[in-house]
């Protein structure tokens, strides 16, 4: 989960000389920061460097991303007026920034680990489009949802259709896995969630032409998972507030899981941070289908050397659960 | 759920010539806050006007409220001399304001209403007092847990043992019913939710000498009802984005349950006000042991005129629900 950005001293170098959405449209510096955590930290994968609201920027929005308040939507869209006069022709043309991106971070990983890249979810996304900037109440975006529920699902589906291009562009540019997050599915009642959350994932898995590549969902703060078992995806994400082993035993083998450790856990003593990994590593118990990760991104203020340490816990911990000739999925 | 506050003219009047924590120290003004919503809104139960955060406060932690910026503690805790320090004796004696405003609400009531009081509980206390304020990550009660469990569980014990004695003092002082918050519950994973949050929760609801008087628990952001079925209290409140049939059905007859409109409803459009609260009606179903609630605290901006439709359709349409002919329980 992002694996790039402030914790690390080699990523603040670069960001000093440049604009977070600068660093995003250079590939260059993009695959660099990119590539950064896998020489660093160890980790197994490398997540390409972006920024979920790319795919807003390109539609015509403008974008501010300020470190202190987080992105800011100078104009928001908060009605028909302003969702038809979207640009959303030639939306993946305008992102082919990310798409030069991963060529230059697949020439700089060298097969050492795979790629992944993510979008995300229409809900998040019309989220922030409507709100403008982040909120702790979200009361524009529901407010929006209830008073015009035909004008939220019109950008909602354009959002989705943005979506699929984006991400099928992706992994024919070379990504291994695609992410959609939905940061905010959690803020919705489960009929709200399944109309103008859930849905739209639906609609986007169903359509996506893969090539065999992984697509993970992680809906942040949905506490069913029967609901994503459905869908057409290979892996769910879990945030750090759910049981894996009890989601395991819910969901059976239909899915690969992917978390679940509070990021919180990297600033607690090195004898606690192996104790949560292992704790985690047994709840999920042994066989297949479990991808170690944080239960969400990784926070600026992590020291480096806890990062690394979890990172060798999980390495060396996990072979008594992964050993291939006692997979019992 | 925190009926008083700023979506009312009536309480701005007051607020605009005294301070939040003066409004909560002073009777007569926090007794007659109390009392607005009942005249202006309607509803069935008057909530005491105060802050969870007056425990701390009491027991000599410098508090500031800003509407801007939420709490602020001055010099936060966060070491066992820190803990130390805390004046726990006359903490009852020093929060003696509280019981006059109970005092005072009574006598405005005349047995209109039952009177509710609440407090903190001792997971989300300690939250503000090591943070010092509100947080999105909160990594530094989350480091001190995991780096000194031994002075976090003797932080946890002592606002335990305060809590009882506040809300046994409530109760004595005239409240009909107690409510006891976890805002943050939801930020802890499954066993450290157990260990520090749940485990003092039913510490409290053990030794609560409550009269008769039902005790509610709202553990916000706990995804697991059984966990919270077996505590010793009589209601447990659920946020919105919980299936209120579902947890009837999981936690059968032994609670009553508290919520769960989403506080954002009250922005959308009369009909769909309607719509809402009858569906949460529907989904509890026939039969007594619901109290109909919104799923958290009423934001400042809610239109008055929609929050009183609510609790007319609330009234009307809870009829077929609750005919005590035909209650099933």
């Amino acid at each position: 989960m992002r694996q790039a950005g402030r914790y690390l001293p080699e990523y603040r170098a670069i960001r000093e000389k440049t604009d977070f959405l600068t660093l995003c449209k250079t590939p260059e510096l993009a695959s660099e920061v990119t590539v950064q955590p896998i020489d660093i930290i160890g980790v197994d994968a490398a997540i390409l460097f972006s920024d979920i609201l790319v795919i807003p920027e390109a539609m015509g929005m403008r974008l501010e991303v300020l470190e202190s308040k987080g992105p800011v939507f100078e104009t928001p869209v908060r009605d028909l007026t302003a969702i038809r006069a979207l640009k959303t022709d030639g939306v993946i043309e305008r992102l082919n920034y990310v798409m030069k991106a991963i060529e230059a971070t697949r020439q700089k990983l060298d097969g050492r680990v795979p790629l992944i890249g993510f979008s995300g979810a229409p809900w998040t996304l019309a989220t922030y489009m409507v709100e403008g900037k982040g909120s702790k109440s979200f009361e524009i975006i529901k407010s929006f949802i209830y008073s015009e529920p035909a004008a939220a699902h019109r950008l909602l589906l354009l959002l989705a259709d943005a979506v699929i291009d984006y991400l099928n562009a992706k992994i024919k540019a070379g990504c291994d896995a695609v992410q959609i997050f939905d940061t905010w599915a959690g803020i919705l009642s489960p009929w709200d969630l399944e109309e103008f959350s859930l849905e739209y994932i639906r609609y986007i898995c169903d359509r996506l032409e893969t090539n065999g590549a992984p697509v993970i969902v992680f809906a942040k703060g949905v506490n069913s998972f029967q609901k994503l078992a459905g869908l057409k995806c290979d892996v769910l994400g879990l945030d750090w507030t759910m049981d894996i082993g009890k989601v395991r035993a819910e969901i059976g083998t239909k899915k690969a899981l992917q978390g679940n450790l509070d990021p919180c856990v990297l600033f607690a003593p090195k004898e606690r941070i192996k104790e949560e990994t292992e704790k985690i590593l047994a709840k999920f118990g042994r066989g297949s289908g479990h991808i170690f990760n944080l239960g969400h991104g990784i926070l600026p203020k992590a020291p480096v050397e806890n990062a690394q340490y979890m990172v060798t816990c999980v390495k060396q911990l996990s072979l008594k659960y992964h050993r291939p000739s006692e997979f019992t999925l």
